[in-house]
């Protein structure tokens, strides 16, 4: 189960940090600096053939397997990032992708978990696009920004907000579904039921399709790559519709909220670099609005630790965490 | 210049409220529980063949006539709203209708007045439709709401958020920029160089455009609103239509932020109350997403004096209002 250690050796206190979706779950104990302890990375399944308890069982054994590696440190909380939709202030997750859970007591489950194993510690759960965001504005290419949106561009899309310098995540935790703001100019329907949602237009999965229905003959994001940067026309053209729809959206969000950065991650975000590039021109299209233009897009600094140490940042960064301090019934020690 | 008084009269501190619009430009002493001291509303042009210094001039004259209102009350402030783009951190104003003032440097002009009077007392300046969301949260229709966005249906579309109980104003004070996030399905090119933004596409006068481009043949909001309710099949379909990209915008304003109240006003907000329906049936095309369908949608509760209600909450409601302790260098007391 145990995947990989990576970097030097931790000191100080550890987060034990959780990433769940719809294919698998990870644990990983965290330092203080986001670094991942060496041999305390553990993962596995989450399918669609497992039951609701199955689920469970997958969590709490790579959440036993983290525990056992945490050694005479000082564990300071457990920071999970989850698929959503949840219930931020109840601690329920209903992951779309996920259709076993629907209203699961997840984070009830990790404080039981916790009071078995007579650990007590905090407990916070959240979305994993805000994870995945803290984690940039902690080590990554927002790092010392207050006004950031991040965004990851893959199966689908999603992310979270932090603005003046702390979390956004919503009376339920929700806050930071950029994939369902929608954009002009593709009146796509998404499966949300929205029009012109940007996930429906320009996550990997529907910018293959669409490539698809103008002749190209691939398969995979991956593909897609290898033939932009062989120069091949439909290829191309899928990149900067992406591209613009992605920039839209982000011009939108830009408006509504005055962000300073985006940083861009997920699979399909590498497509090629140039996707940047037609994010950039769709957003200067804002001609008229400097405070919309000014927001840089980059992409993000995170490697596929990123999810991890986003949700260890929910420990350890617990200063710029709206809402930590929710009531948690069950045994925690906050 | 007096224009009106109203209410029971005041007591206790005031504050002194100002709303800058391309129109004219309003003051009024506004006392802690929002009302406004009779007598104390003054009110001047500010029409585009004034110079920049005719504009600061009618503003000086709305202030003058106010602060010589306050007798022997103690004035505790000067709250600003303005329409925008501006530059909160400098105190700069480039309203989009007021092409004389380029960065100008409103506040201080403010600060500087008050010192030539010595009136030593803190400003505060905010966009419009900042300050129109403050007076819904603070007395209106979001009264104690911890997060809301405020919408102003007229000759455009602007707005204000307060998520978790406190304003974003954003880095630069242009946050709320509502009538700039997209729509789907309908491909409107916007002034601002965005496509299909809901100002575009719902504000009074593109909706009378919109149906006159159908045949239509009358040329303001109300004379559209009369036809609603005569049953004109254009008229009905031109409020639909407003009413659908309205609620788009809000569903996706809800997807990014998290959403529980709404609060629409403005002159085009009252073309029918059946608008509040089609907002409602677009949000509830979100069907996956409960976190987007909770949002409530509800007619702005404020009067015509809402703008300056809300300009006197930068100061009154200083405690939900981020960013207000910004250098004053000028002689202001705070």
């Amino acid at each position: 189960m145990q995947t990989s250690g990576s970097g030097p050796v931790a000191s100080g206190p550890v987060a034990l940090a959780l990433d769940f979706g719809g294919t698998k779950v990870e644990s990983a104990l965290v330092d203080g600096a986001g670094r991942l302890l060496p041999g305390s990375r553990f993962r596995a399944p989450t399918g669609p053939s497992a039951s609701s308890e199955g689920l469970w069982e997958s969590v709490a054994s790579v959440l036993d397997a983290a525990l056992a590696a945490v050694g005479d440190r000082e564990l300071i909380g457990v920071g999970i990032g989850t698929a959503g939709p949840i219930d931020e202030r109840a601690g329920l997750v209903s992951p779309l992708n996920v259709p076993q859970w629907r209203g699961f007591p997840f984070r009830d489950r990790v404080v039981e978990w916790l009071r078995d194993r007579a650990t007590p510690a905090p407990v916070t759960l959240r979305m994993d696009g805000l994870a995945i965001t803290l984690a940039d504005h902690w080590i990554g290419a927002a790092g010392g920004v207050d006004n950031v949106m991040g965004m990851v561009v893959s199966t689908g899309i999603g992310g979270g907000l932090i603005l003046g310098g702390a979390t956004v995540s919503g009376p339920t935790g929700n806050a930071g579904h950029i994939g369902h703001i929608e954009v002009g100019g593709f009146d796509v329907r998404c499966a949300c039921g929205g029009t012109g949602c940007v996930e429906a237009v320009a996550s990997g999965p529907r910018s293959v399709a669409w490539a698809r229905s103008q002749g190209w003959t691939g398969n995979s994001g991956e593909q897609l790559a290898t033939a932009y940067t062989a120069g091949d026309a439909i290829a191309r053209a899928a990149v900067r519709r992406a591209g613009t729809a992605i920039g839209r959206a982000i011009a939108s969000a830009a408006a509504l909220t005055d962000l300073e950065v985006v940083a861009v991650g997920g699979g399909f975000s590498r497509v090629s670099p140039d996707l940047f590039g037609f994010i950039r021109e769709a957003i200067d299209e804002r001609a008229e609005f400097g405070f919309v233009k000014k927001v840089q897009v980059v992409p993000s600094g995170l490697s596929d630790e990123g999810p991890l140490i986003g949700a260890a940042a929910l420990i350890h960064r617990a200063a710029v965490v709206t809402g930590s301090a929710e009531p948690q019934p069950l045994g925690s020690s906050t």
